[in-house]
């Protein structure tokens, strides 16, 4: 394709906006452009990559049986009000109304749309197993969009649902699943790793996430070197392993403590470690509010609270409303003469005595406060983020922190929108059963940002071979000189039959077109230059940065024995 | 691909509310299935369709040198106050406000946001021409959505945009787009014909629209077989060609006519012929009314007097309007007296005399009412329909008429957007002149459709070979014979290395089944039933119904064979 008839504005500035790597070569590359915040247009080079991307998810889908369909954009509330997610899904459900007054919701996901779709069709058990797939844009109306396409309100997915009559057809086709989606990661050059995760809003009881390695991940992933073990911190599970730290019991004695706030300034003032201190938090379960208990160097974690309530609606109490309850400041709160709220806590306090914690009263503490003589708490329980070093659940070790972006999920769904939405089959007795579902995503337009996360150098980006939006890069240092083009024109030609060649027929400078193609980072690139007239040209590859002179009568030879090497 | 896995959901029923042949056959075939008025899933067997059907629309826009993105479906007011199309578009345009108030609209065409993705990059002649094409679900708020696919609410588009820096570059570009279009239509095996239209609400000079023949269209095409002159008839121009029949004048006289409310009816009374009566209409253009005059047998052309007046605002006015201005029901209006607004009348009015008009007073009509001595006309214009046997506008001959789908339209946009949204390049001299631009859409789905209304008989589909879903359907007329199910096994193995096939493995009736295969409409079809055993099966083939037994040492010859002369 030649250069001077694509639509690729590379720029030269980094925007000051662009708050990540792949933000700032997506936009430098001239591969997309804002619309609006968290929406983009997708521009010649980066729609090249995506169709890449999709036809190799649309490969490995149909290889597991998955048949492709397209569900519409715009869902009608009645079958969100069906499976009770209408007014439970929020602010990022994007909702519209029609000209009759009709209301719809923009899909962020399918699950309503399909179960309709099967209810009335499948309904013997002879016709299950199905799994069907769509690759589509979706919309979410995030609070804050952000990291350019890894963030975004409208953005690329592929989803796919299966629909069985048994758990073990459930869990044959989640396996399958799992297997195509680390293909297909494997396949795009990720670096990933597919994490035990927190199944969230959509619901169900089983799931993991497929996170790429990335240093601006938003999830943290605990894993070990000892196994294929890693989750995301929300959900890794702490293996309580007592270290009790007891001394002798002190008497309880209020202190007076201006100006302490956190658990930090209480340890400093105490001249104790953050980890022997306790800290209290108010948070709100539902309609009531909960005290939680926990050492001073853990942090809370609400995907585990929510767990252990099986509830969505939990969080940290405001100001006023502690207030409205304890009489205190959130920095003085404690256990001790609580009686009008549950006290939970993590299984780590139990290990230390003679605590210090708030006293419920602004600028005052307790030290020495003792486990069921000063108070008591109604269960224990793993509360908290597993933190670095700690064991892992499977016992392979220290779990390692590393940044994920979570590119793909697989869940298994299980009745939840079958049995909301009467999504019933006959089994082989011939009575009427919920389906069982299982879901899987993928962000097709997240995985192309990261890749790029992973696959660029300080001059641009670093395609993979899979998915470059061109094999090979041809550039026609000076146009003008009528040896040089005459070679260029030559060799775009020749190998554009076996190769995909974005052609740089430009009439720019050098420096701006070698710049150009470092951005857009074609793997290799054939520069024809002052030695056109001689039959030599400069062959670059765009990884290794290593460039080397080849005679034209080699270069077909040169070129793809390079190809063959390439990741 | 086995027919167990796949979804396709036949009816053996004809839906009550399918309002179309392709409507009907699209839900019996099991392709699509309603989610809300005029929106659809599309199911397994329309999607690989329509996967064909945008891969040869890519192809072709390739091939002209159209380069593909992607923009959002979301796009911000802002840019549709800048084209000032946000107030004028009207109920149409899908509209929501998101999180923080800020309003969108859903795309119904991106004229606002490709003008906003160039602006701002396209700055040098250099640069120009460029063509830009995206394929994409757009959507359209229908008051009357109808005909399954044909018009619905949320549709699959693939509009393209060139920008050019002179009229003659946009020439050459629409040229190419049309002959890419006429392209893309053989190729799908649609009849159909590019026509002079109506430029519509999107603005434009110059507009061409492809219109598939069909029973049910929604348009009419005037052509003739003289030449390729073809005009929807909202834009067909009328050749005035006098046939004066003028008799002696007569003096006007007032008559009663009780219970006349149509030309037909007052012509009945005077035993004259319709188009020996004149008929007075009040239409509303702008915030003005203006009587116009037509003769019996024709009908007043909206588009006409829109593009006459230069105006988007032409309607009918209603009957309390017209009371309010002409003291006189609409049956009894005629242009005697009327001085308080304008009169336009037909060519063809100058051709008669002693004209029978209404005499603006309800129930009483006049006869022999003559121009100039009894009222005056602002002007004579082209404001009617033409009629089936009038002379065609090139001079090849009288027009015919037939109905025809719109899959496709072209269009010389000018500087509409450009100007309104300040998209200007530097010109050779350095002048900044805002860009020309030309928009050029294809209806996907709609062209799904259009292809089975021309292609289907009393059974079911009849697919054209370069957009069939499978080009072979084995059928194995009882799975639970082993020599069947294994012989029909070998052949899908053996068949799929050359040809797409369904393979239908399923234990249903051999009745179903072969119904089911006749809807789906696969051209070629392999029954594998009870001569499996000596090595011998059916062939049919779907569009001539010939059928005859072919041994198996012979098929693939025979199959190949027969491939070779589909259409």
């Amino acid at each position: 394709m030649k250069q001077s008839k694509m639509f690729i504005p590379t720029l030269r500035e980094v925007p000051n906006d662009a708050d990540s790597k792949s933000h700032q070569l997506l936009l430098k590359a001239g591969m997309i452009k804002q619309i609006a915040s968290g929406i983009y247009s997708y521009l010649p080079i980066s729609k090249r990559v995506l169709n890449k991307i999709e036809a190799i998810v649309r490969e490995e889908m149909e290889a597991i049986d998955g048949i492709e369909i397209l569900m519409p954009a715009l869902q009608p509330s009645e079958l969100w009000q069906e499976s009770g997610r209408w007014p439970s899904y929020g602010a990022e459900l994007m909702r519209m109304t029609d000209r009759h007054g009709r209301e719809f919701a923009l899909g962020p996901t399918h699950e309503e749309i399909i179960t309709s779709l099967v209810r009335d069709e499948l309904k013997s058990y002879k016709k299950l197993p199905v799994t069907l797939f769509q690759i589509q844009n979706k919309f979410r109306d995030e609070k804050r969009p952000r990291f350019g396409l890894l963030r975004g309100r409208e953005f690329i997915m592929k989803d796919a649902y299966s629909f069985h009559a048994s758990e073990e057809s459930l869990d044959a086709t989640y396996q399958d699943m799992y297997r195509a989606y680390s293909n297909i990661f494997s396949r795009v050059n990720l670096k990933f790793r597919p994490v035990i995760a927190d199944s969230g809003a959509i619901g169900g009881s089983h799931t993991h996430e497929f996170m790429a390695l990335a240093e601006i991940g938003e999830d943290t992933i605990a894993y070990t070197d000892g196994s294929d073990y890693a989750a995301n911190i929300e959900k890794a599970e702490v293996v309580y392993t007592p270290d009790v730290q007891h001394t002798e019991e002190q008497p309880l004695e209020k202190i007076h403590t201006p100006g302490v706030k956190t658990a930090q300034q209480l340890a400093d003032l105490l001249g104790r470690r953050l980890d022997e201190i306790v800290k209290s938090m108010i948070v709100k379960v539902d309609d009531r509010f909960v005290m939680f208990l926990l050492r001073g160097h853990h942090e809370l974690n609400d995907v585990k609270v929510k767990s252990y309530f099986g509830t969505e609606y939990v969080e940290l109490a405001t100001e006023a409303e502690i207030e409205g309850i304890m009489n205190a400041k959130p920095g003085s709160l404690g256990p001790v003469g609580v009686d009008k709220i549950e006290i939970y806590a993590d299984y780590s306090v139990q290990d230390i005595n003679n605590l210090a914690v708030g006293a419920n009263e602004t600028e005052y503490h307790y030290i020495n406060a003792n486990l069921n003589r000063d108070f008591t708490v109604t269960a224990f329980g793993d509360f908290r983020f597993i933190t670095e070093g700690e064991p892992a659940a499977d016992g392979s070790g220290p779990v390692k922190f590393a940044e994920g972006i979570e590119v793909g999920q697989v869940f298994k769904l299980g009745t939840k929108y079958s049995e909301a939405m009467k999504a019933t089959f006959l089994d082989e007795q011939g009575k009427a059963r919920p389906m069982i579902m299982g879901c899987y995503g993928i962000g097709v337009s997240r995985t192309l940002s990261a890749v790029i996360e992973q696959h660029h150098d300080d001059n641009g980006i670093i395609w993979p071979k899979s998915i470059t939006p061109f094999d090979l890069h041809i550039i026609s240092v000076n146009p003008k000189q009528e040896a040089q083009r005459q070679l260029a024109d030559e060799l775009y030609a020749t190998f554009s039959k076996d190769y995909e060649v974005l052609y740089d027929d430009r009439t720019e400078r050098a420096g701006v077109k070698f710049n150009d193609a470092d951005l857009i980072g074609v793997p290799l690139r054939i520069l024809v230059g002052k030695n056109a007239a001689d039959g030599i040209v400069e062959v670059k590859v765009r990884k290794t940065g290593e460039s080397f002179d080849v005679n034209i009568g080699e270069l077909k030879a040169e070129i793809d024995s390079l190809y063959d090497t390439l990741d």
